[in-house]
């Protein structure tokens, strides 16, 4: 039995993105943010909601980039410090000690430490209410070499990302439950049969 | 050191979310798509990027509803079948057995056997190339009552959702972390110390 429990945004889980930006004076910044996702195959783009009150939209908006770096488990507590605190007040790299790199093709600097890193050129802007929805277009992504399989491919587990659930709580991945495309086949052959 | 792999859509984890719809004979469908997330708190809304090619972008272009259903670990087979066939070649419901119950409050189906459920009204519809991107907003969110906590709030070690990391990997979640807006404050103290 199912109970109403009202207009929420429920849903779970989000990822944990933290998202760099330039002030006017070219500074760093970070902030984390857990409303976003994948927006578009081709071209590629995500998707990342910010409060126009934070200093990275007004960032966004101003230099036209950003970057998403994605955190490893062992950083679960420096991209929770990204979301706390303003960049307007403390310099989130200094304070912990993580290294903004520039990015190579968008103006926008991404977190040195974390293992995966998406270079986004500002597609869109679509205001929706307490946030603003953009649109990235993905330039770039790069991938520590240690998190890449023999193929090159970035293995997921090694990548080791984290997981937010509202209301507040981070997660690893866990059990491997199987392979996409693939599990569910066991209904068309029952169809079949 | 990192290596650039290009512009590709990666990002993890994604949620696996079954999106449900009515076609102009008011059958229902569900496909599953983890293109998506949340995209604004107030007014509550989320988003899902679907290709123009599919069923199920033109249901909710037409009936201006959709909803999600967050499948549980158990589910996670049915959740891929529903991402495999086309709702316009199976009756997907059938197939898997679970049961198509209407919304209250939209002119959608959803996953009545799925723990969680989103009603969605129609808020915007971005073109972005391959995938259209649907803005919904938010009408209500039901919850399987035994998954809700002593305090009538949804439990997410209860719901048990999944993550789908790209490029076709189910995972359940893992080991908890920590709470968000709390570990991170290591940082804060260690900058007043």
């Amino acid at each position: 039995m199912k109970k109403s429990i009202g207009p929420e945004t429920l849903l779970y889980p989000t990822p944990v993105l933290v998202v760099g930006s330039y002030d006017a004076a070219g500074r760093a910044n970070a902030m984390t943010a857990a409303w976003g996702g994948v927006a578009c195959s081709k071209p590629p783009c995500v998707c990342i909601s910010l409060r126009a009150a934070t200093a990275s939209h007004g960032n966004i908006m101003a230099r036209r980039a950003f970057t998403i770096s994605l955190p490893s488990r062992e950083q679960a507590a420096a991209a929770d410090y990204f979301g706390i605190v303003s960049g307007r007040k403390v310099d989130k790299f200094a304070a912990t000690g993580l290294t903004a790199t520039p990015a190579e093709l968008v103006d926008a600097p991404y977190v040195a430490e974390f293992p995966l890193a998406i270079e986004c050129e500002l597609l869109e802007v679509h205001e929706l209410g307490l946030h603003t929805q953009f649109i990235g277009l993905v330039k770039d992504v790069k991938v520590d070499e240690s998190c890449l399989d023999e193929k090159g491919r970035p293995d997921v587990r090694k990548l080791d990302p984290i997981a937010f659930a509202i209301p507040s709580s981070y997660f690893a991945l866990g059990d491997l439950l199987g392979p996409a495309y693939s599990i569910g086949k066991v209904f068309s052959e029952a169809a079949d049969g």
